[in-house]
């Protein structure tokens, strides 16, 4: 175990981070497995140091994970309520471990530093999950893609964090244009619909849909995308430069 | 100057909050100045105790300065550069304030608790106006309303605060259905429209400003606003329950 009551990090204060990647019609998270007895499994989290912004600390978080440079973040919500302490996860870990942490040591300073109140800052990342390959931390066993439907229980609220993270991710949809950050480079109008209707869980009217997505004028199109029918080949689009 | 060292503070942790009002075509916000020498402008701010949810104490910052109950607060983005701190602002209001300084006192743990760098939680609250009985606290020498576009300099970064508060207020008109808290119990269309023209600081036709608003269903029609001229009484609106 890391030792951060002696990094100088800003006490009482952590990042969640979410990332969500997007395949074959289901919006995944990426989720570790803790290294530990318990089957204890996390978001992707950490502390941010004095000299560090907050971005920057989340940025860090995400690319140890993902191994992906200049990821698309989003601050999405703070989670500050007065019981917001991670101590009955600590003390189960514990109980469950005690021969390990006996041979790697977790002093009271220790203790007392990472059960204290944390007030946490909710990042979601969006990443093309094609060019992730996802990486284990010193205190992962594994890290694993999950359907967001078939989430396995997580520590603390992290399930709560990724519910209200979906519900940010659905209003900024529209507004901020990132949803295409989910996919690749190209993509037929057909794929970001079933994008949108994966993300939203319902489906949209096609026509009504690609009228709303070329009016934001933000999509260019190229080449037809041959697959043999020549008659059916849709259109490929790509984001404007 | 209270102590907020001795308080059971969370360390480096603020709040802040935009509270808004609405009047006469003019987006306000309400700004006290504090009771040093130096002109100090500064957003209602305040810091989170041990035993507090961070959506309570922005609430209590926020009831302290409008003596309100049940305002309508939005937690709208985290401030959270590295080098966010007061300590320049500190260092000026000491140089300007040394007679009132002497007699209150502001010992070096105050000091250094004080500007230390601080992660700022940004909170906007809606309030209609006409409600609203501004109220100094211990440290004002007034407080007042503002327009938005005609705001005093503030401390630190206070100004750049409200405007991307402004720019989440803009997002969640339309999301949140919030516009409405800024107005009376009952409106006229032509007031909503006027409300969105200034909040978004551009026109809107008006037909299909009308039919997107009533397209939200959430407008109950109620009897028409008699002014004399019968033949013009336009019909007045509230929020359906």
């Amino acid at each position: 175990m890391n030792s951060p009551s002696e990094q100088n990090y800003i006490e009482q204060l952590s990042i969640d981070c979410v990332i969500f990647g997007y395949h074959n019609r289901q919006l995944k998270v990426l989720v570790p497995k803790l290294n530990f007895h318990g089957d204890f499994r996390a978001l992707p989290s950490g502390f941010v140091t004095q000299h560090e912004d907050i971005d920057a600390a989340a940025d860090r978080i995400t690319r140890q994970r993902t191994g992906m440079q200049d990821i698309y973040l989003d601050q999405f919500h703070v989670f500050g309520k007065a019981g917001r302490s991670n101590e009955a996860f600590i003390k189960r870990l514990i109980e469950l471990n005690q021969e390990k942490l006996a041979a790697k040591g977790l002093n009271k300073k220790e203790y007392d530093w990472i059960t204290k109140r944390f007030v946490s800052i909710g990042y979601y990342a969006l990443v093309d999950i094609n060019k992730v390959t996802p990486e284990k931390t010193n205190i992962d066993a594994s890290i694993d893609w999950y359907d967001i439907r078939q989430l396995p229980p997580m520590i603390m609220d992290h399930n709560e964090i990724v519910a209200k993270a979906l519900d940010n991710l659905r209003v900024n949809m529209d507004e901020k244009l990132i949803a295409f950050r989910l996919l690749g480079e190209t993509f037929t109008m057909k794929e970001v619909q079933e994008l949108y209707e994966t993300v939203f869980d319902k489906p949209f009217a096609r026509n009504n849909f690609q009228k709303k997505i070329l009016d934001m004028n933000v999509l260019e199109r190229l080449e037809k995308k041959f697959t043999g029918a020549a008659n059916k080949a849709p259109f490929l689009y790509r984001l404007r430069a």
